[in-house]
């Protein structure tokens, strides 16, 4: 299975696949894709920096990439302390309380010295662009839409391809003009963050508006070859593949703690997910959980605007986290983590994909009247 | 475009068509596909007798399919005057003064003596599930699942199959358990009632679960070729489409009153839709317009459930197709609509959907590695 996206990216199979785990990162970069290391949750830019030198190391030369989280202009940003100023007493006993009634106990005092996830901040994502151009990225991608004017041009200046993800037609013709190189269109069905539009609508709506300029990544529901090739023949050039890679060995094995969450997205359907502004302040899916029922009570307040939100559960996802509850996790999921029940190798994954979209192919063949 | 689907239903293309118009679903027979008139807007039954009629002599012969609106369990059910007392005065309140506020005049006294849409009701439903059977129809399909057990049995016995919309999987496995002939796995971007599973992760999803026992139609987005090639990708027989059909030039022509549905539909981009209970009690994607932003301001009330809010907003309906104002519509449509700029003819709808869809196939043919 080769596109024209596979000599752009000088990758073997179509599959870009998103992870904040390095060690899957490199696994789908060695498998053939490219694999793009989330940069948000790393507070300390040198915890950035030793996972990519890592990467660097443990991916056979292959080519990966780098997603950070940035808008375009820099909000006005505070000091951690007075952003914590900022977020409304009633917020946090809400959050107490909540936790308090779902049984998550607080953190040992030596736990208990974070500030939630500092990504999210725009002084942290430069550093971690910073981070990111001294290593070999073939590829930077923002969660966010168009990376600001001089990190496109740093980038391209390396020979860096500039991907961001678009969840409607109208942000997807802003990025080009831009100077993004490459779009992802994420139907509604992602995990994390996401908009309406299911992929069906989005994805031939953005190849039609932008695709004789860049080519378009399929993302949002996709972890299968039968769904490879509904991208390809929605016009994508490939596809952006995240919550896949939840359920492989090398994320449950490389990402300390996420027992309960291995449990929690093993059992869940592609009915239990929700979307809402909980975990950064923006609209993601989650996989729901009693954390999420709790927000979605009458009684719970509206979740605050990014970056608050985040500084307002950071310690609460913590000590979710540390309580390892598979019934109360805060963890962003696609509704596709419905379709797996079992941890696979990352390799086993991407084969498995290319063998059932070469299948695919084979078997549409049979349909021209 | 050839699948098993059209030797099941005797057709040439497999694309099946849902539509309130005998006009529409006639020139969806005629153009070489299955066109299926949804009856529930008759609330006399001798109307959909007679729109029946019309069909079985401008089908040159061909297949066609009615659509009900069922619960498998008969509800408690009173007259419409008992059920009328059980709508709360603030909501009739909440109506007329959302009504005032966006212009919307009252009916002349002649035309103010209906009673909403019937077709929600279960006796009338069964009403028209008899006049089906007097008639010839290939397929008897139910927007609320499995219909009543001997409602599926009489179509059995007359060689009609059933259809069922489901939009999740354990819906779609209960469908076949109750002896329903063809699942429509309807994705969340589906216009009228859908659930929030979008088509790309749903329609695999009911595929894998009971595509060995029944074909399975893809529903929710589909409006073109590429969107068709995808959906047979994922493991659909064929397509089910709805949307697409409200801009096409029979739609228009034969539904009296739809100026301004029609202008508010084609100025719509795939973001101008909302899933609410506000149509019929029951969650239903609608095109967004003042009225339906006026339901989701925070002194709107909640809507009521089944039967209830259709009378509650049945003669609201009316008075804003009377009104014939683009911008207050109250109009099922999914997410696709945001797709098209113009009405066409049904047939050129089929014909393009159809070479569309080889030329994917034939592109796709050039992706294996």
């Amino acid at each position: 299975m080769r596109t024209d996206l596979c000599d752009r990216l000088g990758i073997e199979h179509p599959i870009v696949g998103f992870t904040p785990s390095e060690h899957v990162a490199a696994a789908i970069s060695r498998a053939g894709g490219l694999g793009v290391l989330g940069a948000v949750r790393y507070n300390d830019p040198n915890d950035l920096a030793a996972a990519l030198d890592w990467m660097d190391k443990n991916t056979d030369g292959r080519p990966y990439g780098v997603d950070v989280v940035m808008p375009m202009k820099a909000p006005t940003e505070g000091s951690i302390g007075d952003l914590s100023a900022l977020v409304p007493p009633a917020h946090r006993d809400f959050v107490e309380k909540t936790l308090h009634e779902l049984g998550v106990p607080p953190l040992p005092a030596s736990e208990d010295d974070q500030d939630g996830v500092l990504g999210w901040l725009h002084s942290v994502a430069r550093a971690h662009v910073e981070i990111a151009l001294e290593h070999r990225p073939a590829l930077i991608a923002n969660a966010l839409g168009s990376p600001p004017a001089d990190v496109i041009a740093q980038a391209h200046d390396r020979g860096i391809l500039v991907a961001a993800l678009a969840g409607r037609v109208d942000h997807a013709r802003r990025q080009v003009a831009d100077g993004v190189d490459i779009v992802v269109a994420q139907g509604s069905e992602a995990g994390g963050h996401t908009g309406e539009i299911g992929s069906m609508v989005l994805l031939p709506e953005i190849v039609d508006a932008v695709g004789d300029q860049v080519p378009v990544l399929g993302a949002g529901g996709i972890g299968s070859g039968r769904q490879l090739v509904a991208a390809l023949a929605l016009g994508a050039s490939g596809v952006w593949m995240g919550s896949t890679w939840l359920l492989t060995e090398e994320y449950a094995q490389g990402m300390p703690g996420q027992t309960a969450v291995s449990q929690a997205l093993l059992k869940a359907s592609s009915a239990d997910t929700v979307r809402a502004r909980i975990y950064s302040g923006k609209m993601a899916r989650l996989v729901k959980s009693r954390w999420t029922e709790a927000w979605a009570a009458p009684d719970a307040p509206d979740p605050l605007p990014m970056p608050l939100q985040n500084l307002l559960v950071g310690e609460a996802h913590r000590r979710i986290a540390a309580a390892n509850d598979p019934d109360v996790v805060a963890m962003p999921a696609g509704q596709i983590i419905g379709r797996f029940d079992h941890l696979r190798p990352v390799a086993e994954v991407i084969e498995e994909m290319v063998a059932e979209a070469d299948a695919t192919v084979s078997r549409l063949g049979t349909t021209r009247s």
